[in-house]
């Protein structure tokens, strides 16, 4: 290998770029025999419709360029939602919708807003738009907090189902949000799918509104990249003008249009899901963790006489992957996605054997 | 339907992005009975090994995130290339480099520079990026602009083979360019290979150049959104921190690394497209049209004694689809790609027709 290279400049990036730290995902074992509950997949397999279409899909589709649009989808979220196709924008992942609305409402002069702890992708791509970002703290039983309807923020975010709480903020509450804020409200709903109610009225009443929804959690596509905004047509006609021209490919716009037609297997999915969760919930607070209500397919466990840090490592010891986050406010606690019944047996006994020690 | 929008704001967006236009994609027709000759798709299908991968994807690599650096791939490059895997980063699309590459250099104070004609996507990226954008027209022949050195650009892009041109240039030229630049220089490589050449080697001697491949023309995998690009591990390493954490696709992944690890399918197949290409060539020229020699997968055929918009009207009358773009320079010439040969003859004969009368 040649190693003469032409070093020109330091650095040929944008400063904010230089000095940004990149986003670190969840660990991804490869291993396929591991406990993995540290990135919140869903734990049961996508509808036997995706299996179905899957196996129907043609070489011809993959040599053809897909729909710019993904109107399959599109058409088959609209009936879904009973809401026009135009309030509907396919995205590569929920991430790609929120890196393009950071880049279409803020910059230098143009701040985003969100309540901390939350997605810790949001600081990034504040640094990467080179934006001030507001960052309002939830006070311990994470409600809304009052101030961050203030900030005259050109983008506030408000991800709800909360990650890492778990927890639901009302949909009024967000009602009122929208109606006090003078810019852009994103709600991402990631994993509104296992909660009780989700801001969906909410885009035909307000003009700022956008929804964000992923078919990675409820529809079990996690390895699909497949997410979409849900706003009225005129912030949706604006937010495609930062769109790739082809961000959605073939097979992923008729995967996930299979996904969401299949309406019933769905919801017995997300029963499962709930069932589980509620009996985690129950086993983790009687094995001493204060853990909250979760409205998500993971709960936040808060060690009280152990070191979240000491039993994360002690579970990767023994091959069961939870998410620990040394960030502030989350140090003495653990993320655990909720599993299928036999990874969250395995993750409850390994918890008590390592508690009891 | 409920009518009450609560409408606060004109715009919610920022003033660059308002008066921004979309890029416009080529028209994909739905219709599978269509000559469609209007996009760059490769007329042969993907490797029989993109089908056999297909066929043998479990719904459980649905389930779980992908690899957020798509190592398989990245692997199966770096053998293809006899470069590093570090020296790779998996995009979704080659649309995807483009738009990272101008968050990354380029802002209101950092410009970006590009011959023109070119890809029609590169202004819509700049006022996106609100950066300035110094195009440097080509000569009637397509040689590099010999003012393209000297803009001082944060970011410039050649895109070689060159588009709607189809014309090549040499990579002696392209070493010499990236020599005297102070920005970096993205070499957009989607149509490489079907040349003779290309300027992989720079990436070892130059610090400043990013290459640009496609697997969307030479590996027929338009619809699958699949590109990467080649760079030293420094630029590779800042760019990453601009990539979604999972920007591509489990399924994406694994049939694009089917695709390249097939070099002999590929092979094959691109001397299918060149032999069609150049028959085309010599009948299109035969016809009375200017047909600079093609390094790529399509040519440009300037009508001498006809209206290029006329002739594109009257082949979309019978179902074939070329590109027509009422630009500069541009509006008397037709880029069309190469079909398969029954695809060609239709055109030819279409053509002949529409001249004569």
């Amino acid at each position: 290998m040649e190693s003469v290279v032409k070093k020109k400049a330091m650095t040929y990036f944008r400063e904010n770029v230089e000095k940004a730290a990149a986003y670190e995902p969840g660990f991804q074992p490869k291993e396929l025999d591991v406990v993995k509950l540290n990135t919140n997949e869903n734990p049961w397999p996508p509808s036997p419709q995706v299996s179905k279409v899957l196996s129907e899909i043609t070489l011809e589709r993959l040599r053809r360029y897909p729909d710019p649009l993904g109107n399959e989808f599109r058409q088959a979220a609209s009936e879904v939602h009973n809401l026009p196709p135009e309030y509907i924008m396919c995205c590569n992942g929920g991430d790609e919708l929120l890196s393009m609305a950071f880049r279409a409402f803020c910059d230098e002069t143009r701040p985003v807003a969100y309540p901390v702890p939350s997605y810790s992708l949001f600081p990034v791509l504040a640094k990467l738009q080179d934006c001030k970002a507001i960052e309002i703290p939830f006070d311990s039983e994470f409600n809304l907090p009052a101030r961050l309807a203030g900030t005259n923020a050109a983008l506030t975010i408000v991800c709800n189902p909360n990650a890492p709480s778990g927890t639901f903020i009302s949909v009024d509450e967000l009602a009122s949000l929208a109606d006090e804020l003078s810019g852009a409200l994103l709600i991402d709903e990631a994993y509104v799918d296992f909660a009780e109610a989700n801001c969906l009225p909410l885009v035909k009443n307000f003009d700022n509104v956008i929804i964000l929804r992923s078919m990675s959690k409820g529809y079990s596509l996690a390895g699909l990249r497949f997410g979409y905004a849900i706003a009225n047509p005129a912030l949706i006609e604006g937010l495609l003008k930062l769109k790739d021209s082809y961000n959605v490919d073939a097979l992923a716009i008729a995967l996930a249009a299979a996904a969401i037609k299949d309406q019933k297997y769905f919801r017995e999915n997300i029963e499962k899901v709930k069932a589980e969760r509620a009996r985690l919930t129950a086993a983790l607070r009687k094995l001493g963790f204060d853990v909250p209500d979760s409205s998500s397919n993971f709960v936040l466990a808060k060690c009280k006489n152990c070191s979240a840090a000491e039993v994360y490592e002690k579970l990767v010891g023994q091959n069961i992957y939870v998410r620990y986050f040394a960030h502030p406010g989350l140090e003495d606690k653990l993320r655990i996605s909720v599993g299928n019944p036999v990874q969250n047996d395995k993750l409850l006994f390994a918890l008590q054997e390592i508690l009891q020690k």
